[in-house]
């Protein structure tokens, strides 16, 4: 062992430190589809903040990389580590330190993961309500990449309910941002700064999550429209009707087809509706009483139906679920279906029959398929690429995205720029912005040990 | 007129540059009960962030102090230029450019008021739901001191409803920062660094506001309890309840007092119960249908009930509105009975009851009375010290804040830091904190030309 190696050891425990053959194929990758594997030169896997600060002191002093890992399940290589590199493990910080039922909030190590988050509030009558996808994702990799999900429409984003963290900056000092506590003027926004940084900044080593109160029932509609631009306009309507859905979100022919067939889901839909629907819409309700949540249903059906849904079917109760959970794998499905990538980008929602408009053209243009589903309440298109021909899907990423922007949008929502979206931002974003960003990546991380080449080169 | 302000005048045209006798005693001061006065040795008044690009530039090149000022309206001195610098008034700047009902945001210079918008936005059937005290106050001085209020149990703060900036950076680069959606994992948040920064990292030229559909009807509960400890302790009840207050806010029985008797108002509260208590909750409730909005009062008087309140009254409309105004006023209502400061410390709701406590040995302890009001649901303390001995004073704040720090609590909630609360902000914050934020203000502002003295000496 290297003398690197060694004086991790010193600090975290020799078992902790992985070098050679001991590191296994999955710290070389996470699940975004062009990222190449890369093994790291150490594997650590601390169990403190201060044991963390210790690790970030030697990466400091031997300017050697270091790389944040929570569950590897991101979608932009961001946990993909350098070579020479040290990638930091958060599996053994992976406790619930607390579920705080008087002030309605949870204190959690980076490496707790979305499940049993969930199963410790629900215990407690609370939620904590960021849903993205995958609930094996940690809440460090949450954190990292400030994840969204189809609750956002309703909750907000992981940086709207994310009160505090501890965070171990690069030259090894341990500082805690805000707090148990719903806003702050004191000084500079340091938590919200860390959110979505992709390990760039500061390596998270608690954080304080905001919980809401459980709402105890829910209702599922489900409504085929004849193209994508008919849902899209519908989508403000119903934003704006003050019912306040929990989930709204578009699913394209394709797609729905897709997911209902992996998942083998019969959701009772006419063969002559399903022929002449090119989108869907879900629309996830919830209230406190059932009695609010049928006048709900019944008012967003009706609202559906003048916005010229085709029909409007109330899914049953496992029904609802299975499609849920269903589009929550829509990644998976699309990946087996031979995706060569996937994009999530952002943009005001009122944009978005332009948006799809653009797509077909680019899409046509460049003989690609291109499939979707996305988080209609939020602008945030979910879209699946197949192009085998990376110069070609190139040009198609880059035109999506240059699209997304013009329309005054972002080239991700939720999934973050990380190593493979990297090239489109740096061409893409304003020059006066990047340097910016830059000058404060500086600030914190004057060395650049942290994540080199994520976001920036 | 110096060759400084001739630079000012080719910019922003020699009428809106104003020297000497020409700058009113208005430009001089916030609302800060400490703050002394102080002219600027230029006024101007820009029309577009072109103009506030130039303005920046010639002070780049000068090493010329910029400070910022909406309304004027601030309280803790961020807004008080220096005697050599420039002060950017954006008084011209005053335009509502957008009611965009799609995508539900507007789109405002940062001289538009709080109720201008609540005018226009009220027309649209939507709602800016972000009510500080003051209508007057402007929107760019709302985002500079991340300003909150009494609905940010529901809605948030500033920080929670502004999607996009745009901003001038200190060496005259005009950027956009997010925009209109709800989300983005692209790179640095710049938007969210921006708010609350007080003026010292970038002049915002527009914002982007997210607008939520206006509920039709309200309530307001009005509950005497006996003492704040008893309040306190029913807070976190009324906010996991799931029931959703707009409002909820506690009043002690001297405030109470003074701010009925200010406003005039009888609220028609028994003698026997107004002797024996010695706080207040008030709680609003909206809804998007009266029946709906009737079920929430029951419930939440009986809640209150349960959790110990002497009575429940449910305030008729005019009265109502009187209540939450004169509540509004509160800071005008203590600076005219003579309060010597005011501050706004925030701390974990559930830690009220122990704060209280030790307010009170403090103010016994330095025979000073204190006072206040507060956002119960926030954790958000509103307190009027009276005690003329400015060291005393001094020692009576540092301690409060110390207490409020030690539970877990930051120094200000909504208020700032300004010029007024740095002392204790320097004195009391993680000096590595400190440090951090002092390179990120050297990432934006290498000069240090923007508000200098404001956070940071």
């Amino acid at each position: 062992m290297t003398d690197i190696g060694a004086r991790l050891g010193e600090i975290v425990g020799a078992e902790h430190v992985l070098t050679g053959d001991a590191v296994s194929a999955d710290y070389a990758h996470d699940e975004a589809l062009t990222a190449e594997p890369v093994l790291p030169a150490y594997v650590v896997r601390p169990a403190s903040a201060d044991e963390v600060a210790g690790v970030l002191g030697v990466a400091s002093q031997t300017r050697t990389p270091v790389t944040a890992r929570g569950s590897g399940s991101g979608l932009s290589g961001s946990a993909v580590p350098r070579p020479d590199g040290i990638l930091v493990s958060f599996e053994r910080m992976n406790r619930i330190l607390e579920i705080d039922t008087d002030n309605h909030v949870a204190v959690v190590q980076p490496g707790v993961t979305l499940s049993e988050l969930e199963e410790r509030t629900a215990e407690a009558g609370l939620v904590y309500p960021v849903y993205p996808g995958e609930l094996s994702s940690s809440l460090g990799g949450n954190v990292a990449t400030n994840a969204g999900g189809m609750r956002a429409v309703r909750y907000g984003v992981t940086r709207n309910n994310v009160l505090g963290l501890q965070a171990v900056l690069a030259t090894g000092e341990v500082i805690r941002t805000g707090g148990k506590f719903v806003k702050a003027s004191t000084g500079y926004d340091l938590t919200q700064l860390i959110i979505g940084s992709e390990g760039t900044l500061a390596l998270v080593t608690e954080a304080v999550l905001k919980l809401q109160p459980r709402q105890p029932h829910q209702a599922t509609v489900l409504a085929p429209f004849a193209d994508l631009a008919a849902v899209a306009r519908a989508v403000p309507k119903v934003v704006g009707s003050g019912i306040g859905p929990l989930i709204l979100e578009f699913i394209d022919a394709l797609t729905m087809g897709a997911i209902t067939y992996t998942a083998d889901l019969q959701l009772g839909i006419p063969d002559q509706v399903r022929d002449s629907s090119q989108a869907y819409l879900v629309v996830m309700l919830e209230n406190r009483t059932t009695e609010r949540l049928d006048a709900d249903v019944e008012a967003v059906g009706e609202l559906l139906g003048e916005l010229g849904a085709a029909d409007v079917y109330v899914l049953p109760g496992p029904s609802a679920r299975r499609l849920i959970e269903a589009r929550e794998k829509a990644f998976f499905t699309a990946k087996s279906a031979g995706a060569d990538d996937v994009i999530d980008t952002v943009l005001p929602r009122a944009a978005l029959p332009e948006f799809f408009a653009k797509v077909l053209e680019i899409a046509q243009g460049n003989q690609t398929l291109i499939v979707g589903c996305g988080h209609a309440g939020d602008g945030n298109v979910h879209l699946a690429v197949f192009q085998k021909d990376p110069d070609i899907r190139y040009r198609v990423l880059h035109a999506l995205f240059e699209t997304g922007i013009g329309l005054g949008g972002a080239i991700s929502g939720e999934h973050g720029i990380g190593r493979e979206k990297k090239r489109h931002f740096l061409e893409l974003e304003d020059p006066n912005k990047i340097a910016l960003m830059r000058r404060i990546k500086q600030a914190f991380d004057p060395d650049g040990i942290l994540n080199p080449g994520v976001l920036f080169d």
